[in-house]
């Protein structure tokens, strides 16, 4: 029987994710929020689930690496100050950081990457997204996490490619790039779309999420596996096989 | 039998003008491009037809109000001051002026309209478009025109409401306002798309141009409706019938 | 205060019903399922939805009537012999009978009337629609209310049009008639979309639902707005004023 | 300098692949049709491209065994009998036969096999396709050659579990299956769609071909790799990489 931790188990994920776990028989240790002391949780659990916020993350991983628990991290708007302060913890804790827990858009990025390599870059790459009125940024961590994806299968990196928006005039494009856009309206949980153009034809690659639970349902998956895990970063890709 | 003055006529527009005419009957009375005097044509053609530069708009208008020859204006890019000359030009003459002018899009204008006129604020528009990776402007002017047919079903300027991209912590959606996402990439013609997000529910209303002769058949069309008509401010919606 | 009567209480939409209206301060007069007598929530109720089986519609109808209690319907699987006991009943009593409730829906058929009404016969019309793997019929009931909406446009009766499959060596498509694919798959709410295709360009009016609660609510808003309505039939769009 | 003979040659395909192997510097041995002694060209051509019709297939094969020269082979409609004369000729000749020779589709076919080998059988798979309202048969050949790379991502045979179409009270989806839909109408030259449908997830991954000259381009591609290749059989992937 595995204890499961919560961080951030008040907000929308972290209750997902408690009742997904009830349902599969899975015991959850404790439930922290902010301000309470993320240490007896992480004591008390074989692994840990953070879906909190990015200023509480240094103070999960220091009472994770202190407990010696493994800890998936599904909270967003990471910047690089906390994606080191990942890869220091996982020197001493399994670690296992993704911009979307779905079987669904781990896949998608595993298909994006090798059509990315077998496709000449005069094919154009543009991402889509589209979410619910209330998110706050863009692009999406997922269609961020799509774009790594396609940059890698043409072996770069996303930064030195990424083109955020168009408005006014912006002149032809450029080859290489990846284009973002990002649609937000309604109640929509979550629609991904990676196009790639080429002269007379297109590819698309899609993902719709019709139901947050499947981001719940990854994340209990993404524990269980993580759960004895020896120290080291950890992927989506590899929880499902892919 | 009609005669047909085409500026721009050396243009990708222009040429295909001067085939789908051929086509049907109907004389092209001679072409002009950058340069060339506008009048002599403006004389002896009983309509014209403008796909060049807004550069050239000037002088081409000066001259189909010096022969009292209709004009229709299919030229894209057009500024405040353009649409200033237009405004004048048609105390005169007979002026279609237009983003786009294929019969789909033309309805999808008026079917956005209607939507828009129907549903409530808490519906939020959001418009995405396509082409090839040539296209310099962004959003394209199809677009905006479809934007400004939202608008209208509200009983608002585009300009008032109008949201070109979103790109890092842009926060929460404004209720109201029309979001513009463009993508480039490949050789695509046009593609077009208008999404109403509701609470659990969306309504989308697209339109994909398959093969550019769809708009020089509709200048064509535009051009014979116009030729004879009385000064004033025509819309492609009239020519169709919608 | 209304009081609304549901059939078909005990499943899905007849649950999903009684939750919305109780959030909107509606009392439920009681819901009948198979077995129990329809005559008594008939008499108690100030309006009747009934979201039950083609089989159980006589006895339902019959009680309305009795009860002079004005009656949506929403079951689905109709058959001609159905239709008629709705025509006589709505001699005597309010009746509203349709293949879906949402808005969104509802704005569809309109639009896509229209669209059809101003596109010539040299457009062709197919209509696609997923929905999930467990729905036993097919074309569904809101692609079939779409198909009608888009033969009326162009004043014939879907019957005489309607192609409901291809398979095999089929020919060449006949100029008029409207085309129906089914796709069923996953957990999907319902996803309809109908295509104008002309030479050269295309234009589609598409609606998802994401959440069927939108149906719930769609329900309750015609009933509220059927109570105390005169005898006769009554349509979706005008609950909408559409 | 290679040689290209083409069966078909007044086709519209054989056209096609004629301007491009015009404008490749590729020489074109001679164009047979329907009537003419295939011998003559096969003997002549370094390779052969046919794009004719069934009845043809058998005759053309003879014709290129009988000159030992290679042969592309695009025409659709082929029964089961064609593929057994295809087998045998692959004996003595290289063979590529294809469904599509576009590098998107075929890149499509990879992409699709790949998705249905790592998601589970509780995916289903739809497969839409849309094509021009001349077109006499349904499901097209690439929906099949899609359809072949799903079935073989789960180690099945695609006649074990294809269904072609849904119309009337066909019951729940049967798990595994793979189902079609096929839609017609307007100028469209191919769109093809491959859906897999989780519970509250979709991946979409499709292809659409804006220019007919892609099937010609790649055609020409296939026979510039097949001539002077070793007997036997060949495919599209190898050809672009894949």
């Amino acid at each position: 029987m595995t204890n499961i931790g919560i961080y951030g188990s008040n907000g929308r994920m972290g209750r997902a994710i408690a009742t997904i776990a009830a349902g599969e028989g899975v015991t959850v240790a404790g439930g922290g929020d902010a301000g309470s002391d993320p240490l007896p949780i992480a004591q008390a659990a074989d692994v840990l689930v953070d879906f909190s916020t990015p200023a509480a993350l240094e103070a999960h991983l220091e009472a994770a690496v202190a407990a010696r628990t493994p800890i998936v991290i599904g909270t967003t708007g990471l910047l690089a100050a906390h994606h080191a302060l990942i890869e220091r913890a996982a020197e001493s804790i399994a670690v296992l950081q993704t911009g979307n827990t779905s079987l669904g858009v781990t896949l998608l990025g595993v298909l994006v990457r090798e059509a990315a390599a077998r496709l000449g870059a005069d094919w154009d790459i543009e991402i889509t997204e589209m979410h619910h009125r209330h998110k706050v940024d863009a692009p999406s961590g997922t269609a961020l996490l799509l774009g790594e994806a396609a940059a890698a299968g043409r072996n770069m990196r996303l930064a030195e490619v990424r083109v955020d928006s168009r408005a006014g005039l912006v002149g032809a494009r450029s080859e290489g790039t990846i284009g973002f856009a990002s649609l937000r309206g309604g109640s929509v949980v979550g629609d991904h779309n990676v196009v790639f153009a080429g002269e007379g034809e297109r590819i698309e690659i899609g993902h719709r999420a019709d139901d947050r639970t499947i981001f719940a349902r990854g994340a209990v998956k993404a524990a269980l596996w993580l759960a004895g895990r020896a120290p080291g970063r950890y992927a989506m890709a590899e929880v499902l096989g892919l």
